[in-house]
C-alpha cells in the first residue's frame, strides 16, 4: 500500500506547478491596449460559451445519474456508481475548463512577449501548455486516489480479491463520466471552433481577399474563441478521458488477472497508476528541460521539445523495470517490455504522422503539387494519401499488441490461450497504454501550446503589431501542427490499446450482473458446467457464444463498424449547416455594415460568436446521445454476444476512419501552407486556392470528426460496462 | 438429381436469349459515317484495352495456378483447383468481354434509334444491356452445371456426404477465379475510365468551357472507352463473381449444414442453382415486359423498367415457396422467407440508395445548396451524407441476417445457437444472398444499360447530331444513374450476405485440412475431445479459440478494417496520378495543336487512350496483388483466429465504407445534374463549378474504389479459403 500513496503525491506536486505555471505567467503583460482588449473579448466568448455547454451537459448528466440511481435501486448496478459517474464527468470538465481558462490569459501574453524574442514567446506559450498537461494528470490521478480511497474503505467484497473486482470495475464508471463529458466537449468545442474556421475563411479569405485573423472578418473572434473550446478545452477533457481510461482498465484487469494471488492482485491493481504518477515526475522534470538560448531557429525549438519528451520517456522505460521489479512481479521484466512496447508504438505513430502530414515529406507535397489541376485532384489525392497512412498506426498497434501480450507471458506461444495467460497478457496490453501516456504531463504541454500560438498570432494580427510578431507566433503554431498531430495519434492509439481492457471489464460486470441475479452456474455450448464466480473470460466467450461464426456478433460488428461512419457524418454535416450559417452572417454583415471593409466601422463579432455557440450547442447533442443509445438498445436487443460485436466493429473501423481522417485534415492544412511558403505559385495562385479547399475539407475531418472517434469508441465501451446489468437481465436473443 | 437439369437448361436459354438479342441489336443501322467511325474509335480502344489487361491478368492467373498446382502436389489442396481457379477467372473475363463487345456495337445503333424517338433508343439500349445480364447468368449457371458433373463424376469421398462437401468446396475455387479477374476487371477498369473522365472534365469542362465529350477534348474518346471498360466489363465480372459467389457457397454451406441426412443434403446443394435457375426464366420474362409506347415519358419509362423487375422478382418470391415445398425441405415455409428476405433487403437498399443520391431528395438538394458557399462545402456535405447514408443499408442486410437466421429454424431463440441450428441458420443467410441476386439477369440489363445510354450520347455529341438526340440519350442516362447504384447496392449486400457463408467454408476448408494432415482428433479449451471429422463450426471456434477476447482475432480485425481504407487510398491515388497525366496531355494538345479549340484540327484521341491504358495497367497490379498476399501472410503469421477476425474486420468496414463511397459519389453527381437542370444559378454559375468539383471528387469514389470493395471482401475469404491448407500446417502463433 506503501507505494500507492506516490500516487497522490504526484498529483499533489502536478497541480501544484501548474499553479505555479499559471500564476508565473499571469504575471506578465498583457501588452497594449488593444491587445488586452482582444484577450478580453475572446475570454469572454469561451467562457460564455462554456458556460452554455455545460449547462446541457449537466442536464445529461442529471439524466444518466438517475438512470443509474434507479438502477442501483433495482440491483442492476451497486450504489457508487451515480456518484463515481459524475465526478469523472466534473474532473473532466474541470480539467479542460482549466486549461482553457489558461489559455485564454497565455494567448495575448505570448503575443506581447513574441515582441521581444520568438524564445520568449515559447516560454510563456509552452509553459502555459504546461498548466494544461499537468492539471489534465494532477485532476486524473487525485480523482483515482480519492475514489480507491473511498471505496477501499466502503466496499466489501466476498473476500479480498472480489473486494478489489468491485473497486476496479465501480471506478470505471467514472471514466464513463469522463468520457461521456469528453465526447461532448470534443463534438460541441469541434463543431463550434470548425464553424466559426470554416466560415470565416471562405468570405474572409476566398470571397472578400483579407487574410487569416483580420479583424474586419465579423468571424475572427469566433474562430479564436474556437481554437480555446474545441483545440483546449475539448482536448483537455478528451486526454483526461484516455489518461484515466488507460489507468482505471488496467487497474480493473489487473484486478480480475491476479485474482488467484491477492496479494499481487493489490499490486497489479496499483501498479499502473504508480506508473503514471512516476511519469508526472518525469514530466515535470522534462518541462523544464526545455530551454533554449535567446537567438534558437524554430529547427532548435523543436530539438528542445523533443529534448524533454524524449528524456521523460528515456527515464519512464528505465524506471518502468525498477518499479514492476520492486513490486515484485513474477514477469517483471516480461511486463516492463510491454510498457516499452506501449511507449514505442506511441512514438512510432507519431513519426508516421508526421511524415504523412508534415510538407518536408512527399505525400504531403504531392497533394500540394495535385493542386495544379484544381481542388478536385487535391481533395481525391489527400482522401488516398490519408486511407494509405493508416497502415503505420495500424502495424504499430498490432506489433504492440502482439508484443506486449506475448512478452507479458515470458512468450509462452504454445499455451497463448490459456485462461491465465489470457489474464496476464490482456494486463500487458493494457499496461501498454498506460506506458503510451506516462509522458502525458509534457506531450500534452507541447499539444496544448498550439492553439495558445494560434490564438496569440490572432490578437498579434487584430491588434495591428509589426508582422514581425506574426512571423514569430506562425513559426510557434507550425511547431503547435506537428505535436498536435502526435498528440492525436497517442489518444487514437492508447484507445486501441485500451478497447481489448475494456472488453475484459465488460465481461467482468456481466459475471457481477450474473451472480446479482443469482445465476451461480452456467452451462457451456458442451454441456459442461462451470461456476460463474470462478469462470475464466474465455468460458464466457464460450457461454454466450461470443465467436465469429456467431450471426449476432456478425450483425454486432456490422451496426459499430457503421456507428463509426454515421457519427462522423453526423458531426461533418453539423460542421457544415453550422458554417454555412455563419457564412450568410458575415457576407450579410459584409453588404448591410459600409463601413466594415474599409476598417472604419467595427463588425458585429458577438452576432458571429453566438451562431457557433447555438449550432454548437444544437447540433452535439444527437450524436452524442446516439454513441450513449445504440450500445444500450444492442444490449437488449442483441446481448452479450451483439454488444461484443459492435465494440469490436466500432473499434476496428473507427480506429481506422478516425487516423484516416486526422491524417488527411493534417496533410491538406499543411499543403496549403506549403503552397503559401512560396512553391507552385506561392499566395493568391490558383494552386494556392485549390489548397484552401482542400483546408477548408480538412477542418471538421481533423478538429470535429476524427478526434471525437477515440472517444466514441471508448464511451461506447463504458457505456456497455455500466449497462451490463441490464444486458444480463433482459435481452430478446 | 432430376431438378438440376434445369439449372443447364436455364443456362442455355438465358445464353440463347442473349444470342438473340445480339443479333437483333446488330441488324440494327448504326448512323451516318461519322457515328460509324466514332463508334469504331471506340470498339478499338476499348478491345485493345481489354487485350492488354487480360495479358497481364493471364500471367497473374498462370503464377497462381502453378502455386495451387505445388500446394496439390504437397497435398495441401486436391488437384481439381487449378483448374476450377482457371475456369472461374475464364468466365468471368468472357462475361465482361462479350458485355462490353455487345455495349461497343449498341451504343451508335442507340443514337441512331435515338434520333427516331426516345422509345427506340430505349428499346436497343435495353435489350443491349439485356445480353449482359443474361451472358452473366447463363456463363455462370453453365460454369456451376459443368463442374458440378464432372466433379460428380470423378470426386470420390469417405462417404455421399463428404463427396458433396469435396464437390462444393472445391467449385468455390472457381470462385477465387472469378474473384481474381473480377478484382483486377474493377480496379482496371475503374482506374481507366476516371483517369479519362477526370482528366477530360479537369481541362475540358473547368478550363476551356467545352461541353462534356466535344470532340475538341482529346481525352473524349478514352473517356467514352472508359465507360465501356470500367462500367460495362468491370460490372459484368464483378456481378459474375457476386452471384456465382452466392450460389456457390450456398451450396455449400448446404453441404456442411445437413451432412446428417444424405437425401437432404444433395437438396440443399441444388437449391440455390434452382433458385437462380428459376430467376434467369423470370427474368427473361421481365425483359419482354418492358415495353413502352411510342411516346412515353421518361417517367413512364422508368415505370415501365421497374415492372419488369417487379413482376419477375414478384414471380421468384411465389415461386421459391414451390421450390422449396417440392424439394422437401422439413422448413420450406421458414427458408422461403429466408429467399424473401434477401429480395426485400435489397429492394430497400436500393431505395435508400435512391433517397441518398437522387436529386428528388432532400439529401442531394441539399449537397447542391452548399454549393453556393463554394467547393468546400460540397465536399464537407456529400462526404456528411455519404456517411449518414449507410445506416439503410447496414439495417437493411442487419435485419436481413437476422430474419433469414431466424426463420429459417423456425424462430427456435431459445436454441438459437446449437450446432444444427448454426448450420441452417448460416444456410438461411446464405440463400437469402441468392434471393437478392436472382433477379439478377433483369437488373443488371437495366444497370448495364446506363453506360450504352451514356455511350449513345457522346457518340451524337461528337458526331454533330442534332441537340434533341442528345436530350433523348441524356435521359436514357439519367435512368441509368438510378439503377446503376441500385445495382451496386445489389453487389455489396449480397457480399455481406455471402460472408457468413464464407466463413463456415473456411472452416470446412480447415477441417479438411487437418483431415489431411492425420488430425483426426482436436481437444478444446476445456480438455474434452471431439472428432475432427464431425465437430461443429461451433467446437472449431472453441478449438481456435475464434473468440473477441482473442487479441489475434482483435489485430485480425484492425488489419482487416485497415485493408478495406488502404485499398481505397491506393486506387484513388492511382486515379488522381493517372488523371494527372491526362490533364497534362490534353493541357499539352491544346498548346501546341493550335486549330483543335477552333475545330480545324482534331486532337490526337490515341494517345490519351493510350495513357489510361498504361495507367490503369500500371496501377492496378499492387493493390490487387495486396488483397490476395494480405490473407496468406494473416494466415501463416496469426493462424486461423487471425485470419478469421482479418474477415471480419474487412467485411465490417469494407462493408460501410463502399456504401458511404458509392453513395456519396452518386451524390457528388446529382448534385451537379440539379445545378445543371437550373437550380442555384444553373449552368456556368459559381454553384455549378463547386458541383463539378464534388462530381469529380465523386468519381473515383462512386466507380473506382468503392465498388471495388465488395470484390476485395470476397477475395480475401476466398484466398483464405483455397489457403487454409497452409494455414493448418504452418502458422506461427
Amino acid at each position: 500500500m506503501s507505494y500507492f500513496y506516490l500516487v497522490p503525491l504526484a498529483s499533489l506536486v502536478a497541480l501544484g506547478f501548474a499553479y505555479y505555471f499559471f500564476k508565473n505567467m499571469k504575471s506578465q503583460s498583457e501588452g497594449t491596449e488593444k491587445m488586452k482588449t482582444i484577450a478580453q473579448f475572446v475570454r469572454e466568448g469561451a467562457m460564455a460559451y462554456l458556460k452554455q455547454q455545460y449547462k446541457v451537459v449537466a442536464i445529461v448528466f442529471v439524466v444518466l445519474s438517475v438512470i443509474f440511481a434507479v438502477m442501483a435501486y433495482f440491483g442492476l448496478q451497486n450504489n457508487w456508481v451515480p456518484f463515481a459517474f459524475l465526478t469523472g464527468g466534473f474532473f473532466s470538465g474541470l480539467a479542460g475548463f482549466l486549461g482553457m481558462k489558461t489559455a485564454t490569459f497565455a494567448s495575448a501574453r505570448t503575443a506581447n512577449a513574441a515582441r521581444t524574442s520568438l524564445n520568449k514567446g515559447l516560454q510563456i506559450a509552452f509553459r502555459s501548455g504546461a498548466v494544461m498537461g499537468l492539471v489534465v494528470v494532477g485532476l486524473a490521478l487525485l480523482d483515482i486516489s480519492l475514489w480507491y480511497l473511498i471505496l477501499d474503505h466502503f466496499v466489501e467484497g466476498a473476500n479480498e480479491g472480489h473486494k478489489l473486482i468491485m473497486i476496479t470495475t465501480t471506478m470505471l464508471t467514472f471514466g464513463m463520466g469522463a468520457s461521456t463529458q469528453a465526447l461532448f466537449a470534443r463534438v460541441g468545442g469541434g463543431i463550434y471552433t470548425k464553424a466559426a474556421d470554416v466560415g470565416a475563411d471562405l468570405v474572409g479569405k476566398v470571397e472578400a481577399g483579407i487574410p487569416e485573423d483580420d479583424p474586419r472578418n465579423p468571424a475572427t473572434i469566433a474562430d479564436n474563441v474556437g481554437d480555446n473550446v474545441g483545440d483546449v478545452a475539448g482536448m483537455g477533457a478528451d486526454l483526461y478521458e484516455s489518461y484515466c481510461g488507460s489507468i482505471l482498465s488496467t487497474a480493473a484487469l489487473g484486478a480480475s488477472a491476479f485474482i488467484a494471488n491477492p496479494q499481487m492482485q493489490q499490486k497489479a491493481v496499483f501498479a499502473p497508476m504508480i506508473i503514471a504518477a512516476i511519469g508526472v515526475f518525469l514530466s515535470i522534470l522534462g518541462i523544464f528541460l526545455v530551454r533554449t538560448k535567446e537567438d534558437a531557429s524554430i529547427k532548435t525549438l523543436m530539438a528542445a521539445l523533443n529534448k524533454g519528451i524524449n528524456i521523460s520517456a528515456f527515464l519512464i522505460a528505465v524506471l518502468t523495470f525498477v518499479i514492476l521489479y520492486l513490486l515484485g512481479f513474477e514477469n517483471w521484466l516480461g511486463l516492463s517490455f510491454s510498457v516499452i512496447a506501449g511507449l514505442l508504438a506511441g512514438i512510432v505513430i507519431g513519426k508516421g504522422t508526421e511524415y504523412f502530414t508534415s510538407h518536408a515529406y512527399k505525400p504531403t507535397q504531392n497533394i500540394a503539387k495535385s493542386a495544379q489541376t484544381g481542388p478536385a485532384t487535391v481533395i481525391i489525392s489527400g482522401i488516398g494519401s490519408g486511407m494509405i497512412s493508416t497502415v503505420i498506426p495500424v502495424a504499430s498497434i498490432v506489433i504492440a499488441i502482439l508484443i506486449a501480450y506475448l512478452s507479458a507471458i515470458g512468450f509462452d506461444v504454445k499455451n497463448m490461450l490459456t485462461p491465465e495467460n489470457l489474464g496476464m497478457g490482456l494486463y500487458g496490453i493494457a499496461i501498454a497504454a498506460v506506458g503510451m501516456l506516462s509522458t502525458l504531463g509534457i506531450t500534452l504541454a507541447t499539444d496544448a501550446y498550439g492553439p495558445i500560438a494560434d490564438n496569440a498570432g490572432g490578437n498579434a494580427e487584430m491588434s495591428g503589431l509589426e508582422p514581425e510578431v506574426r512571423r514569430r507566433t506562425d513559426a510557434l503554431d507550425a511547431l503547435g501542427n506537428t505535436t498536435a498531430a502526435t498528440g492525436k495519434g497517442f489518444a487514437i492509439g492508447s484507445a486501441a490499446l485500451t478497447a481489448l481492457a475494456l472488453l475484459a471489464s465488460y465481461m467482468e460486470e456481466i459475471r457481477i450482473g450474473m451472480l446479482r441475479l443469482g445465476d451461480k452456474i452456467m452451462e457451456l455450448a458442451n454441456g459442461d458446467t462451470v461456476e460463474v464466480a470462478k469462470a475464466s473470460f474465455l468460458d464466457f466467450m464460450n457461454y454466450f457464444q461470443v465467436t465469429l461464426m456467431n450471426p449476432k456478433v456478425i450483425v454486432g460488428i456490422f451496426i459499430g463498424s457503421m456507428m463509426a461512419f454515421l457519427f462522423c457524418g453526423l458531426t461533418m454535416n453539423a460542421v457544415g449547416r453550422a458554417a454555412q450559417k455563419m457564412v450568410e452572417e458575415v457576407r450579410r454583415q459584409f453588404r448591410e455594415i459600409k463601413g466594415i471593409l474599409t476598417g472604419e466601422e467595427t463588425p458585429d463579432y458577438a452576432r458571429c460568436v453566438a451562431i457557433s455557440t447555438k449550432g454548437a450547442q444544437h447540433e452535439m447533442l444527437f450524436p452524442s446521445l446516439l454513441a450513449i443509445a445504440v450500445p444500450i438498445i444492442t444490449g437488449i436487443l442483441l446481448g452479450v454476444a451483439g454488444v461484443m460485436g459492435l465494440l469490436a466493429g466500432g473499434l476496428g473501423s473507427g480506429f481506422v476512419l478516425a487516423i484516416f481522417m486526422a491524417n488527411s485534415g493534417g496533410a491538406w492544412d499543411n499543403a496549403k501552407k506549403f503552397v503559401e511558403e512560396g512553391n507552385l505559385g506561392g499566395k493568391g495562385s490558383s494552386a494556392h486556392k485549390a489548397t484552401v479547399v482542400g483546408d477548408t475539407v480538412g477542418d471538421p475531418f481533423k478538429d470535429t470528426s476524427g478526434p471525437s472517434l477515440n472517444i466514441l469508441i471508448k464511451l461506447m465501451s463504458m457505456v456497455s460496462i455500466v449497462m451490463a446489468g441490464l444486458t444480463v437481465s433482459w435481452s430478446l436473443l
